[in-house]
Parts: structure tokens; sequence; C-alpha cells
């Protein structure tokens, strides 16, 4: 493998382009008419404009990175996440051209791509899911026959469903057949198809997920988890690894499940099987993802691992080099997604001009970002600028050096989510590792966040900076604070 | 402990000061009129201009910096390196004065600082030296004796010496008298004393030194040794950790040899003890650095300790919180001493302005700085810039990693060590594993330089700048690429 085409833009584009660098690997940077400007453009050794600013006439037109990787001479393609990663049909294509998709095969992503083909693969091997019916509800005596087994409350979902619509909690026996009755009717109305299923309802769930690695002579280990449960809309914005709630068994006990899992379809590359798990630490299959995924750096600093080399390893044909036995968890890591939104106003995104742009530094601080200071933050993707991510030899000190980090990341021009992160991390519930996906409905108000503090520190950003420029063109424009024979004291207020 | 004074500039205040941060310490920056603007000065919760720019009227005035710590109702001093870090009087008068230095006692510091009491206080442990007189030689008798011990070829050193002054080397008996003859007369007409000494030469050592902790009841652990061979006139420029030529056996004695150095001088805090390992692996002890060290982050990144903390935490009297059977080394790491200096032009230090100053990113990759893209670099202290630190799964990642990052790096305005370190770091020696001090005289020559890349590198890296501002002021100023259904190709150089 001598060139990569990296079918992705931004940070992960970026950040597959490094590893493929210090692996003596060329890359070639395929990207949008919007997107020229961007650094994962100048970071490649070729680049190639594919199209417009939409997706759909540039990342997601296969058959032309496909051309673009023939005419470039490059032999792989690597699909980040999001786009056309988790595409069985472009995986086919791929090999279909003769070039190495840098991901599992496309049998394994058809596979893992229908929730039902999914659950029936991983039952095999007796993976524990959420109990439940697994085929259209016929009728109350059958509803009534489930909830016999799964007790109260269940949730009724939308068989055709999706973001909480045709979705019903059904709390007593008294309630069955009238929210039945509401949810397949809120079902045809939304997805023109009236069949619900029953599950139990976890309700106050953890979402923690296994990275697994498999290779393509059926050896397949598991990169211990991630706590994904600070979410928003089902949307991540703060992951760790490891779980503060996991006992050594259960870790032992998903990792095994999630390796099941791998093998039920097959699956070589990096992958994640993500669980539901509750407040008795029971945990339930909920879905695998064929790719790599955006939260795989608090991974990589607790077990060392690169899972882009890893990936590319596994692709050209290589072994693992490692065994399950010889993995072990070494600190722990946090990461926070920074996205152009803003927090005080419930998360809608923002656009503009990172006006300002620097980034923290220092010991066990990791920046995977797409972008520099003075560019625009274009409104046509993932409103995602940055991941921050900090390690520490336990939870306590990684937690206090991503709010160190959070502290000297500057940024104006745009909202985003580093408050948030920062007053997340300083909760109570958080520093006790004792939360479920309902922390920001449960804890979090816009109020939460000092507005005050928040201007302020922006200001004084925005003074420094311009005290800088003005200092670097005209040094005397600044005096220098008196001193004659005594202390001279400036006392300021802390700006970062 | 609530409040620090860093008596210290650049990179290390700022170093200093996060792990502060991290430990919900406070910060006070002293400052001299060259720094105001400098970020460690930013970065404080306080700062007090304290004098001129020159050190001797600024960050050598231990009485003022005292001062400032007793106004500011800080309670301890961080010395940094350099300045009054090594300064015994210093440290005495901080305690005098009621603070806490963090760093070891004073009378610790005053030992180790006499090279002679050093070695008579190691010498009580059977710690090994490099063989030879310790008092001046009295005749040639007394040198054939002494050689009879130690063999050919010998080192005849000036008592009073310094910078390799009345130093011979001597490789057979037929030299013995004419050598001592002119050393003595050498020493006479530097230092005014013709005392000379005896040493053992030993001709292509390496520089290994181990990093020890102690805590002020008795306990004490090593963190195993960097490798610090790479050297230009006996400063170091790279340094890696582990060294590539322990075996586990030697290190343990090295370790433990460390130890007992630190005991002879009831030594507590963070220290350095060095050694000179000779081709045979016999490894002697050479001096001891009673504080932190430049290189002292490559040992952070294989132990996963934060050692300013850990300095924190000991002068503060806790007591260590881990043995030496629980330390172990994760990995490697190797650390570029970035300096204002160009290496095409025999390292002559270099002053102007940092007129593009980008710093590398993501995984594994560490830089510890001081300055901010549009600074100047004062000319009143130490050129060094910044610490580029990678880590990797093993020594091969740390390099390529390394070289990633150095390509990454993108300094205009001023001549620095980059291109040097990536050189370096590509010499087949380098990548063995398989070197001594002489390598940068045995290998290096100006020309080992590619000019012309290096000259094509800042000229893209201007241009790319350039196209940013354009791009940003007029976005119309910079057509898209033409892309009509067709793959439209845009070749580019790489620019980093």
């Amino acid at each position: 493998m001598k060139k990569i085409v990296v079918a992705n833009r931004g940070e992960i584009a970026l950040r597959v382009m490094r590893s493929a660098r210090e692996m003596g690997i060329q890359t070639v940077a395929v990207f949008s008419e919007a997107d020229r400007l961007m650094p994962f453009v100048q970071y490649a050794d070729e680049a190639v404009c594919i199209g417009p600013a939409p997706s759909s006439q540039s990342y997601l037109l296969g058959e032309k990175i496909i051309a673009v990787a023939k005419e470039t001479g490059a032999d792989a393609i690597h699909p980040g996440y999001g786009f056309l990663s988790e595409n069985a049909r472009f995986a086919q294509m791929v090999a279909d051209a003769g070039l190495t998709f840098i991901g599992p095969a496309a049998a394994s992503i058809e596979v893992m791509g229908s929730k039902l083909a999914a659950k029936q693969a991983a039952q095999q091997f007796g993976v524990p899911m959420v109990p439940g019916t697994e085929t259209p509800l016929r009728s109350l005596e059958e509803a009534r026959e489930v909830v016999k087994k799964t007790g109260f409350p269940i949730l009724i979902k939308a068989s055709a469903g999706g973001g909480g619509k045709g979705m019903r909690v059904v709390q007593q026996e008294s309630e069955l057949e009238e929210q039945i009755r509401l949810a397949k009717s809120e079902a045809l109305s939304a997805f023109g198809d009236d069949a619900v299923f029953i599950e139990k309802y976890v309700g106050a769930p953890r979402h923690i997920e296994i990275q697994i690695l498999g290779d393509q002579f059926g050896n397949c280990v598991y990169l211990f988890e991630r706590e994904c449960s600070i979410q928003r809309r089902h949307q991540k914005l703060i992951e760790e690894a490891p779980s503060s709630c996991l006992t050594p068994a259960i870790r032992a006990a998903m990792g095994k499940c999630a390796v099941d899992v791998a093998r039920a379809c097959n699956y070589y590359g990096a992958g994640t099987v993500e669980f539901l798990v509750d407040e008795q630490l029971n945990f339930y299959f909920l879905e695998m993802n064929t790719r790599l995924q955006v939260e795989h750096p608090v991974t990589e600093m607790i077990t060392g691992l690169d899972l882009v080399k890893e990936q590319i390893r596994i692709a050209r044909g290589e072994k693992l080099p490692f065994t399950q036995e010889s993995l072990q968890i070494n600190g722990h890591a946090i990461e926070l997604r920074i996205c152009a939104e803003d927090p005080a106003n419930n998360f809608l995104p923002d656009t503009g001009t990172l006006q300002t742009y620097i980034r923290p530094q220092g010991y066990g601080v990791r920046v995977d970002d797409g972008y520099e200071q003075g560019m625009d933050i274009p409104i046509y993707y993932d409103p995602m600028i940055a991941k921050l991510i900090a390690w520490g030899s336990d939870r306590e000190e990684a937690r206090e050096r991503l709010i160190r980090a959070i502290d000297e990341y500057q940024v104006t021009g745009i909202r985003t989510t580093l408050p948030f992160g920062k007053w997340a991390l300083q909760q109570q519930p958080f520093i006790e590792g004792n939360f479920d996906t309902n922390f920001i409905s449960k804890y979090f108000t816009p109020q939460a966040l000092d507005a005050k503090d928040e201007d302020a520190a922006r200001a004084a950003a925005i003074l420094a900076s311009q005290l800088w420029k003005a200092a670097a063109t005209a040094p005397q424009a600044l005096a220098p604070a008196q001193v004659n024979g005594q202390v001279s004291k400036w006392k300021k207020r802390r700006t970062f």
C-alpha cells in the first residue's frame, strides 16, 4: 500500500493522513469547492476537487472518488466516518475496482446496517438483547404475553421508526391497550406503517460501547470500552475510557459479547459494538458501527494503539500483532466534542468565522481538528470543529487536565460547546462517575453557563489579540511596567 | 499550598503553571520588561514585573522574587531550571522566609554543586566513578602508578578547568610526561592554577541519566533513564527514553546507583543523576542535577507521571504514592529541542520575529513552548523556543511520529534546529540506536541539510499563509477548481 485516497474531510481526513504519513504512505485528498482552503487539502500529498459543497455532489459520489483513486495511482481508500463509511455498496465498488477498502467487507457492513439482521446474527451467539418482540405485534394478547416476561415499564417502538416517533413508554397494565393504539396511530401517520414492537424499557441507561479489532484470519480482540452517556438528542458530547461504572468482570463479559457480535458477521477491521447498560449493570446489544468512530482517540490514549494504523495493517492483510491477554488499560482519557453550537441556546448550530482560534498545549492534551484561525465554518457539514482529548494517570487527573485545556482553548467569532464541556466536567454526578444518558436533560439548563463570565473571557481574548498585534507592529505602543528598584505589581484578570 | 510564584520564564514557566492549574493552585509570574508580552505572563493568575531584561537585573534577583511571593500572598516558589534553580543560597533564603522551595533542601544542592564533594558523597555507596586520581597530581611516578590501574588512553584534566581547557588525551606511556607538562602549562595560563588530575579516557561514551524522585520520608525511586547522547558542544539536542542500549539488568543497576547518590545527599524532590556509559556498557557517575531538566517530558511520556505535580506533592510533605516495583516503562518517547539557531551555520544563535509559527498536532505529539506567532525571540535568554516530544508504542513509531511532527511544524522568520532534527532522526546510526556523544561531530556537516528543500518549504509556507489571508479577506480572489462532471485534479507540492 503506497498511496491512500481519504474519502472524507476536516478533522478525520487530517487524522487519517497523519497516521498514513507516519507509515510512509502517500495521501490523496478529495475535496468539495467549499473546502478548498481546508488544512486537510493542504496536508495531503495530492488533492483533487470532486464537486460543489453539497455532499450529494461531492463526498457521496462513490464513482468519482474511485475514479480519483485510479487516476492518482492510489491503491486504497479510507472512508473516515460518516459519508460513505457505512455504505456496503461503496465498499463493494471499491473492491470490484481492484482497490483496497480500509474497513470491513461489504457483507459485514450489510448485515450490521440492518438492525433486525444484526440482532438475528448476534442472537446465535447468545448476546444479550433488550427483551421484547422481534416481529411486528399482532394482538393485545401477544403484548400481554410478552409483558409477563419483560415486566413494566415497556417501550412500544414503531417498526419503521426513528427519531423517537411512534415511541411510547408504558408504565402499567392498565395503560397497555391505549398506548399500543396511540403508538400504532402515530406510526401510521409518521411512516405510513402501523407495525410496532415491544421492548423492555431501560429507564436510566448508560451508553457504553466496546471497540474491537479483527484481522482477516479470524483473530479478534476488544480494546475495552468507551463511556458515551453524555448525549444530547442522541448526539454524544463527552466520551471517556474506561467507564467509571464497569467492573473487570462485566468489562470482560461485554468484551466477549462484542467479539461474538463481530464473529457473527465475519468482521475484520476496526468496529464498535454499542450496548445499553442499566442501573444493575445488565447490558444489552444495541448495534454495531462498522467504521472508525469520532470518539476513537480515548481508546488510543489508554491502549497506546493507533487505530488508523491498525486499520491499514489489517486492510493490507497483516495479522493482529497482539493477543487479548497482552492488552491493558493505561490511565484514563476523556474527550469533548467541540461543535459550532450555542449551548446557551438549545445547542443551535452557529456559523461564522473563527476570529480567534488558539489551541491548548502541554502534557496529556490532544487536539484533533481541521480548521485554522481566520477560517469560516461551512454550513454544509457536521458542526464539529475539533475533538479535545485529555489523558491522565487516573480519571480525576484526566478531568482536571481537560478543564485546564478547555480554559486554554481560545475561540471567538463562533459559539461552541466548550463552556458546556467545562460545566459538565464540574458537576458532582460527573465527578463521581454517577450519570446516565439523561445527564443533560436532568441537570443542564442554559442558565447553568455563566454567560457573564463567558462574555468577559471573550472580550479579554479579543483585547489580548489586539494588544498582540499592536505590540508586533509598534513595539513602543505598550509602555513597560514601571520598576524603580521596587516591586511593581501588575494584577490582572485571568484571560484564559 | 494555594499559590506558587514561578521564578522563571518562557516554556518552563508555562509548563509549571499548567500543572499547578490542574491541581487548583494559583500562580504568580515574575517577568522582565523584555518578557511582558510572553504567554507565560498572560497565563499566570497574577504577574509582577521585576526588572529590566538582563537576568542579573530580574530573574536572578532572589530577594526581589521572595518579596513578590510575600506581597502576593504566595506560599511557595518553583525555580524551574537555570536561573536560581541550583542556587543553594536562594533555596535557603526561601526557606528562611517561611516559604516552600519546590526542590531539594539547600544542603543537598550545596553538596551536589561541587563535583568533588558529590563524588566523595557518592563514593561511600560504591557508585562507580571514572577511575583516576581525585587529588591534584604530584609527580610523574604517581601518574604512572595510576595508569597501571586505569590503562591507556587517559585524560589529563585541569583541577580548576572547564570548557575543555587544560584537557589532554594521552594514548600511550611515551607521551605521558610531555602531555602532563603541556596540560599543566595550559592550565596555569588559563586558570592561574597548574593542578591537574588523571581520569581514564572514555572514548565514545553515551550520556545517559537517571531520573529520581524522593520524598521527605526517605523513600526514593528511579524513573528509568534518558538517553542524551545527541549533543553539540555539551548541549543536548535530542533526548529519548528509554535508551536503546541498556539491558534491564544494567538499567536496574544504574537505577540503584542513582538512588544511592540521592541518598548520599539526603535528597528529596525530582533530581537527575548523570552517567557516562562506555561501549562495554560500563557506567560511571558524572554529576547530579538537583532540579527539573529540560528533557523531563520523555520520562513523563513513558511513565505517565507529571513530574511537576510530583515535585509539588513532595514539597508539601506528601509521601511518594508508588513503589519502585509498581513503575514500568510504557512505549518510547523522543524529544527535539527547537532552538533559534542555524544548524547550517555552526548552530549560531539566530534572532528575529516568528513570522509563521504553526505547531504540529495529533496523536502522540506534545509541544512545550513559550511563544506565539508574531513574537520576537529576545536576545537576552536561552535560544530554546520549544520542546517537541513524540510518544510511540515503540522506538520506531516515536521516531516516525517525531519526523511527521517536524514536517508539520511551520516556522519562518527565524532559523531553527528543526531541519537538523529531521536529518538526525533519519540517519542509520540513529535508526539503529547505535551512537554516542560524537554523533554530531562524526556525521553532521552543514551540507547534510538540503538547503534547497528548506528554502522551498519556507517559501511555500509563506505563500500558503498569504493565500490564507487573501482568501479570508476576499473569498472570490481564489477561483474554485473547475469541475464539469469530470474529475479535475489539482496536483500540488507538499508544503508541510
